[in-house]
């Protein structure tokens, strides 16, 4: 996979956003607007990410603007045969849709065009390996006690992460996906969530979250990737953390106990301890008087890690659903996490998070669940042939 | 508002989709990639459409990708001068947000800039009309014998219809408009609705819906718009009917099934009588059994009327909700159809649909309510400063 992501981090250096391939970098040097429009339309509506190959896609990738995290319980008596099945089903029909082709029996064929940078991103629960009568590379999370989870957006046998720049196209692959699976396992949990449309900010630019912060900016990216998130199976690990905004409490606070909560400016995403976005905190730089720069409690403080190896990659969603009747919003992150290891990697930072973090006051995980990320496969094979086979 | 439309319309003739003014298109001319993605971000995110006019924006202009729409309960003894005074802050914070600039006290102000077209439209309801001692405008609908309205998707006093190209424009819009109103009103019910991403297709294009659909087709555009939609004084009226797809039931119809239900190809969305998604159906013309070519009881053979001063301009919103365990959709339309006047145009249509329409067996109103839309205001002024004031 790391062709396909030189692929997308080429497209990006090239200042188209979607990935692209060549055909439509030329067909960007047209000079008339409306070769601009066509080539707008092309590189977002059409834009494919391949689906097979030693790495699952929708990892590595710059995060499309659309995301739904769907997450299945196995009834008992599962097997692996059963799961080699509804593997086979699944993983067919999402290297079609990933390509703009509609899924074996498509019911809305019509609406497979236009896959968007369709991805669809399999993680397997514990349950799962259990069910399959072996031993599972993943364990649950400890409980931490900043934790106020919520059954409802907790666990899961299996998961789907179907991440597209268009809504209707997530929809339509959500759809044919679970009707894939729904012989073999019932729909536990489904988390909807979204980024900035395509197009609205250029693509090296980090995007806000719905508490109006910049959010990625310490990410690996490029070549740091590699160490933080793929083992050399190409396997990887996914923890999902639905993370409600405390909106209400957050808005009444002023710009400067916001920022002091982050470790970063509000405005240009800096290190309290330097100007520009990029750099590197500072945290034996005194404020004028005398305290560190960068709070000992900020968020960057207690989640920092230097060594490339204990980074996260973080890929999460925004999520805005319906407010109450006195207008209180419901508002946060569908916080998601790939590193190699959740022992090694997540679970320090989340423990040191939870031991002390001001932005606990603001952030609050009602849900919880963990996946071991299988490798790729060909497309003679299927997800989770290597494990299940 | 004759000129911001013109100004739109424009824009997406020149093929630049999102309205653009004379330094974007001149933008688009320059021949580097890098000055295209320049392009791409300049026209989604920074575009703007004019909040002051004498008619209200976010009716006539091409639908953006996201919407919500926001129905407020008036507690009762609210009287006239409160609904000024709530109407004044919205209208203003409405006049800074849609074209980039923080509400006032707005306690994320960094998510106002990229507005991607953002509009908010005001709607009336019977409700306020009666709490300002003044006869309404509108009426509610009569009962269809196909409603199967549910209260928490019905009715309201007050509404507002948020559109953006971006999710989390119209997340932060909601937020900041609900904190406005919620002195003054109850939140009553949220629908959140989507269309296909910017740049997804060319804006010229109809677009499908989640049924997999081309829906608009036979919808007014530019100088039809007119005599369908815009009272002399700059207002008109709302209807929003939140239709939920029987998707389930839809899916096992066979292509053809799906076709004579609505009278339309399912590829191309030509008329059954036709070729070509835009020749005029003929309800004339017979098949090789001799049966009409547009089925009698087709939606569109139902809901046809010629005359352009009794045309609806629909400006529908999918939505796309948890599926339960079994896996089966909540998803359908928020339709949203404007028109001069209700009982003239959308009631009959509907009476006739809803006696017979074949698509009634897998489309079902959940929701219902009607608004009038009041006159825009200059920048001196509200939004219903000539009802209210
Ligand atoms: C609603 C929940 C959360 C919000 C709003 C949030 C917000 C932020 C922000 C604004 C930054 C600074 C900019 C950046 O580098 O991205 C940041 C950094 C970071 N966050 Fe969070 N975060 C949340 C939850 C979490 C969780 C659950 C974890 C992991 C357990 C986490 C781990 C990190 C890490 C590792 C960094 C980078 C620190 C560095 O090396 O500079 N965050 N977060
Ligand atoms: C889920 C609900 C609905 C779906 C899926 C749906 C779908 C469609 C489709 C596919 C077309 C043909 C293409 C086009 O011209 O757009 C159409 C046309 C139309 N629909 Fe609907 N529709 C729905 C509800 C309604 C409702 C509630 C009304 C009004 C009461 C309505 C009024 C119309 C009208 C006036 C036309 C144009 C007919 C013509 O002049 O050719 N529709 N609809």
């Amino acid at each position: 996979m790391t062709s396909r992501r030189h692929l997308l981090t080429g497209a990006a250096a090239a200042g188209l956003g979607a990935a692209a391939g060549g055909g439509l970098v030329a067909a960007a040097r047209s000079d008339t607007p409306t070769s601009v429009a066509a080539v707008e339309s092309l590189t977002t509506g059409t834009s494919t990410v391949p689906f097979y190959g030693p790495r699952q896609a929708g990892v590595a990738e710059d995060p499309p603007a659309h995301a739904a995290f769907v997450a299945f319980t196995l009834p008992a008596g599962t097997d692996r045969r059963a799961l080699g099945r509804m593997m086979r089903l699944l993983s067919d029909d999402a290297g079609r849709l990933t390509q703009g082709v509609p899924a074996l029996g498509d019911t809305d064929a019509t609406l497979a065009p236009l896959p968007s940078r369709l991805t669809v991103t399999f993680g397997f629960g514990t349950g799962l390996y259990r069910a399959a009568g072996l031993e599972s590379p993943v364990a649950d999370l400890p409980k931490f006690k900043i934790d106020r989870l919520e059954q409802r957006w907790s666990g899961g046998d299996l998961l789907l992460q179907i991440c597209a720049d268009d809504p209707l196209t997530v929809a339509h692959t959500q759809r044919m996906l679970i009707k894939d699976a729904r012989p073999f396992a019932a729909v536990r949990w489904v988390q909807q969530g979204f980024r900035r449309s395509p197009g609205v900010q250029a693509p090296e630019h980090t995007q806000r979250n719905v508490m109006g912060q910049l959010d990625g900016t310490a990410n690996p990216r490029g070549a740091e990737i590699d160490p933080a998130v793929w083992n050399d199976d190409g396997s990887t690990t996914l923890v999902v953390r639905r993370m409600r905004a405390e909106i209400e409490k957050w808005d009444i606070l002023s710009v400067a106990d916001k920022e002091n909560a982050v470790g970063r400016r509000l405005d240009s995403g800096a290190p309290l301890s330097g100007t520009q976005e990029h750099d590197e905190p500072d945290f034996t730089k005194l404020d004028a008087s005398g305290l560190p720069a960068m709070p000992d409690f900020s968020h960057v403080t207690r989640a920092r890690v230097t060594d490339p190896s204990l980074k996260l990659l973080r890929r999460p969603y925004n999520y805005d659903g319906v407010p109450n009747a006195a207008g209180q919003p419901d508002s946060g992150l569908i916080f998601a996490s790939y590193q190699k290891d959740v022992a090694r990697q997540f679970i320090p930072i989340q423990q040191r998070l939870a031991d002390k973090d001001v932005l606990n006051e603001w952030i609050t995980p009602i849900g919880s669940a963990v996946f071991a990320i299988p490798p790729g496969c060909t497309d003679a094979g299927w997800i989770g042939d290597q494990v299940l086979g």
